[in-house]
């Protein structure tokens, strides 16, 4: 029913284990997901741009450097220039996930600028509806939502643990969910180009 | 096809002129349109939230003022906590505008304050789809969208000038074209609701 | 040596007791400091915008409501316009601290928006130079800067607990930091000025 | 009196004309001026870096390329993660400038994403503390700060026009002056470091 492109850079892992979980999500509300790595583009010419083209969704995701998205993941937004010019990615979905060492950290600028670049490409930005978890004397870090953002999926990796233990398991239920709410709001989005 | 609410703040006039642009654009694009005044939304019990609620889309509205969105729309912004907690404005599409006296200022800075309040919703943003004007030697401020703004629709109004004669007519049928694609977009959106 | 102004707005407390904090950090390192809610500025007249002509340094706080400062603050914001036009305010220092219920949600964004309001007065911005607490094994929830924030200090009090109780002690001893830290680059300027 | 760093990128020679423009400004206001771009850095032993950890202020300059500063300062930026873990930059003066070829565009998100960048680095940010031109019936694209910006300085390069004619002379004129501000308080700063 959607057809959803992942594009992301992952210095050390962990960003791409919240990746995986996004596609997870997706995969299970019915999307069909493609995950490319942002070194998969850097040439012009790479197949990776056709798969891009031809999604219904974009969902952009890097880890939190210095307070915005990583320079790989800069380089291919200074590449999406050729799709503005041409508007070929005017009214697809976008949305967007970030993790870092730190619980709020820049990571609420890093999801921003996804925005700035979706909106430059005419794209229609899709969030997070979660309510936010671990607020109340009855949440717990196990909580999704723990961070309590919206303009995104965020999640926090302790900077001396591997990418096999984070982040952590609320992290990764919360990167599911989120792509979940994004097959959803696609598959409706991609009938009524049908209908 | 589509139901659009505009719930905008107007100083001294020349947002409204802005309101109404887009309302203009809205209609001839098939929208069904209810302006409505922060000032009418000051009461909890107050008719325009109904309104609100029943609306495909709602698009904010306000001036510029010291970098961000004026006050009352800021008032407006802390009452819709409600719709917050149930969730109630989940899914309507979202989109916004602003006015202010500088080409650029801190417009921009408003329209990202709108996007954070729209995803806190869990609302849909659409941005403008138009290419910059006003960015070549054969550009003019006669152009589409002179300022280059993606977010948003934004205009400029000369601090000397009422809104009879500002913001210039360029402004607003930006506005308006902007009321159009937002148009666009809610209908095909919302007949997915429906199929 | 320096005169620190302190402007805020607390919806129920927390805000307060975070304010009282950076009020007491600031007073340690040597600080004249004077704590003003924003209800008191509301008229044009009232001797607090005196307090805040003759300070050295501004320090802005409020609650983030729906994802940016709450209404009460943003009324302030709007009345600075008066200090705009005459460059009154222009070379102060300026800072910001927000509490919310998340552990991030949308407080950046709220910081963002200060310093947008600071740079339209011409004001100079300091920020948090503490490394981020609580972002290893070692860590703790009880870390001073526990959630991370560079912008400004950030607390976060759980939604079902009162400003007895919340913010937590690591959120207070945060905004305590905060102010020595704001209080000792106030006094190097203010002192440049005599030089 | 002041030491002075602009790091910069400039795809096409336009941010460059801007740079040397800041330096001018800086220049003629008693500072010492170093201009480094980020290509001169991707070496992490690159002398440059020596350069900056000298300096008593760095200014950020590059081009705002799909809503964001261009990825090679963002390569750059990812790199300052080394002065971040040593503190080695806090309390530098910051501040910022970017050219795009849209009036407004985005140009506002890259100065907030370089604002971001030295909270990070524990840096004091100085923005521009003109009043904006062009707002009035009384008022020129050759004013001073013609476009409004208050962050930092902002400059317009029409698409089809070469660095030889772009940003025109206003654009270079507020640049001047930007120079001249940081160079000022920098001034001021670096006198109570030594007193």
């Amino acid at each position: 029913m959607s057809i959803i492109a992942i594009v992301y850079h992952s210095g050390y892992g962990h960003t791409a284990k919240q990746a995986e979980a996004v596609a997870a999500g997706a995969r299970a509300a019915g999307g069909t997901v493609t995950l490319l790595r942002v070194e998969e583009l850097v040439d012009a010419d790479a197949p990776g741009w056709a798969t891009l083209d031809g999604a219904d969704a974009i969902i952009f995701g890097a880890p939190t450097y210095m307070g915005s998205a990583s320079a790989p993941f800069m380089a291919f937004k200074d590449a999406t220039s050729k799709r503005w010019m041409t508007g070929a990615w005017k009214d697809k979905i976008a949305a967007g996930f970030t993790n870092s060492g730190s619980m709020s950290g820049d990571k609420v600028n890093t999801l921003l600028g996804f925005i700035v670049l979706a909106m430059q490409l005419g794209m229609i930005w899709v969030g997070q509806e979660l309510m936010p978890g671990n607020n109340s004397s009855h949440g717990s870090p196990d909580d999704l939502n723990r961070l309590g953002f919206a303009l995104g999926a965020a999640a926090q990796s302790n900077v001396d643990a591997g990418p096999d233990v984070a982040p952590p398991a609320s992290g990764l239920r919360t990167a599911e969910h989120f792509g979940g709410r994004v097959a959803a709001v696609t598959a409706r989005f991609a009938k009524s180009k049908v209908a």
